[in-house]
């Protein structure tokens, strides 16, 4: 007994995508036949037509469709301060703060050496370049809290300092709404020493 | 801040798949743009190529791509056996049991009045044009063993029946290697109750 060809083509593909096994990928290529052929269609369309149109922003290296995106165009926008985040998503979160209306630089990564990401795949290069435009005069570092995110900061913050360029990262502390009884002693500790006059 | 319109357009597609959320669809966007375009292109082909090209075997209703799969067209099968199958995928667990060589029918799906799925939607008509092929005389029904599948199972033997075929069911009974401490008693009881001479 043989499945189609073109069935078990789609099924193998369908493994490339993060977190699908060769038990769902088969779920999910039958229920694409079975039940949503134009869903199916429309997928196949969209993934096309991403890889031929998506790019990375010349300046700051988040997704485009233009050599420049239009966060970085954007002339309200004050051109000395500049922020750098692992991901878009990341970018969009402080964007919804609107706390901040500077530019922005997407690492799209961050620095993990156990799993053989260095500076060259989260793109340092061309964060000099840019944060050497001679315009920026800040760099804020909004990784993430975690150890990799810290240790991308910690590196960055390096080579920027090392660029006479003045270097600042997200405050840390509790959270809005935060109990302390609730909240790790770590945090309480960094939330203690970072401690500020009122 | 605007995210491009092809990536917008793929994430919204992606959320299609059968288990993918606002968020997974957007992990997979990213991940597809940053770390594997081959992949994103090869699986926009697969899926035009499978919506193109899969369609249902003119007999036994499986996926294939001609209009009668090859199983149906092998003349080595013993054409009166027919079985009943949920999906592909049971039938070819079936076949890996090389017990049976008779042909088959896959329902693509099993009556769930819960659901909304009637004797319509698991091509019914189409079985019973199939059984009554003049050819057929047993139809062996192998359908799950849930509540559903019992309950399609139930409703093909009573249609088949009154067509003047002959209607069998896989046994039930203990797993082979089954203990019977970690046995239910449902399976247990229905073991007694078919337990056979020996």
């Amino acid at each position: 007994m043989k499945t189609p060809s073109s069935l078990d083509f789609l099924t193998e593909t369908l493994r490339r995508l993060p977190g699908v096994g060769p038990k769902s990928a088969q779920r999910i290529a039958y229920h694409l036949m079975q039940h949503d052929r134009d869903g199916a269609a429309l997928l196949g369309r969209a993934l096309t037509q991403a890889v031929e149109r998506v790019r990375h922003c010349n300046l700051c290296n988040t997704f485009t469709e233009n050599p420049v995106c239009e966060t970085c165009l954007d002339s309200e926008r004050d051109p000395t301060l500049l922020c750098v985040v692992e991901t878009p998503g990341d970018q969009l979160m402080i964007e919804q703060t609107l706390t901040y209306k500077g530019l922005y630089f997407v690492l799209m990564g961050r620095l993990s050496p156990l799993d053989g990401i260095g500076p060259k795949d989260i793109h340092l290069d061309k964060l000099i370049l840019r944060a050497g435009d001679g315009v920026v005069t800040e760099v804020v570092l909004a990784t993430n809290f975690t150890n990799e995110g810290e240790a991308t900061a910690h590196y960055i913050s390096e080579t920027m300092k090392a660029r006479g360029l003045k270097v600042s990262r997200l405050a840390r502390g509790v959270p809005v709404g935060g109990e302390l009884e609730y909240v790790d002693a770590g945090t309480i500790a960094r939330a203690m020493l970072d401690r500020r006059a009122t």
